[in-house]
């Protein structure tokens, strides 16, 4: 049975991601995103250390965020990722950032592709994706 | 007649924006785009000191933002940005970042909304926008 | 018996933390390291929402810093801080960035206060503190 | 007769520089920092992208930063820097953040070495740097 890879990443607000409007700034969200999305690529089978000595690295192609409401100070935030579609080269990401009471901060939509570096070239998907992931295709 | 408003910023690449792939982290452009657009800001009459005095604050409340080509350390970055829409509450400015050889980079909407905090109640545009920018709506 | 307030703090190394040389960038220690301090100065009885509505903020004096190793993309990094001293306005604590290995990355002291916002007013630290912490006088 | 060369760099504060605290983030003047520490480097004659393609890089080995007063959104700051002494392979440069009133918000110190990555092995410094900058030897 296919499988449909998803994450829950937990992380509590610093000041470091508030704005002088004392709720989180719009670029903390993303860096946040960031490491759900590096833990959702985990599950997905990229062993990045081993990636990055061929010079392969997941890069983002597109990023579509909406910032829904604004989270404060010390807020306990729940990530939740999931692997949403794929294609030859390219496969989609999707993300909540929500807190246990289901009051939602922010969605998220990233298009990711698996590039050769440094001379930039995209890679096919891995061949065992199709079948692995045959109900995102 | 009635105003385009336009940016032009410059920015040189700093090893704090760039990653282990040797290109321009994809949360560095969108800091980078984030002065270009307070940059914009100005030039459309926002005085954010005497806003934040206020309680005002212009909130993101979308980006998409398309990565194509990967910059480098110490890459010369000229960022363009423009007011493109005005609806009641909501705008929306547009941005690319490219080089002085043409090549471009990233490419970036946002639509933002003038937001009074802490209540977090957005705000009508300023009436005089209707007429100063009749183009855009 | 008077406390000695610790904090182990856990951290696997993200691509936004590492720069084109392929190692951590050194703000990213210092943010990660704020995390740390963070979680220890919930130990110490801070609650920073609370705070913060009275317009007060613990507010960093001073950073030392060493960067000893370089630590590269999915390291586990772990981040041990203590209470090292205090004084009547200003606190001192210190952190090492190690690994499971015991490598040591990166040690650091700050020293802070809490200041009273706006008008950035040094206050007495609290008169618990005293007995609660008399060995770190 | 030996030179003693200095940096000054313009920095408009932005929101992604402040926090809840309504004052600019300790971090951020780091980064700030940075920037005119990159552009000291390019007047003691490293050519950062040429050096990369050698695999060697300046590398911070410490930071002493004192959080005098703190700044606010849309300051205007100076930073002004300067190499301050040389060893064999470390020197040191120093910096404060200001503003045209005179007030200093930051004073910061940091050594940096010429590192040879992958390996992690300092360099000596340049050769013509002993004559060069003999007075700060």
């Amino acid at each position: 049975m296919p499988e449909a890879p998803t994450i829950e990443y937990h992380y509590q607000v610093m000041f470091f991601d508030t704005d002088c409007a004392a709720v989180v700034h719009n670029l903390a969200y993303l860096r946040i995103i960031e490491t759900a999305r590096t833990l959702l690529a985990a599950q997905l089978g990229f062993d990045m250390p081993a990636m990055a000595k061929d010079g392969v690295y997941p890069v983002l192609l597109r990023t579509e965020a909406d910032y829904r409401r604004p989270a404060k100070l010390c807020d306990h935030l729940i990530v939740r990722g999931r692997l949403e579609s794929i294609e030859r080269v390219r496969f989609w990401v999707g993300f909540e950032v929500v807190d246990a009471a289901g009051t939602c901060f922010v969605t998220c939509r990233q298009s990711l592709a698996l590039i050769k570096m440094p001379e930039a070239r995209p890679l096919r998907l891995p061949a065992e994706w199709s079948t692995r992931f045959a109900h995102l295709r």
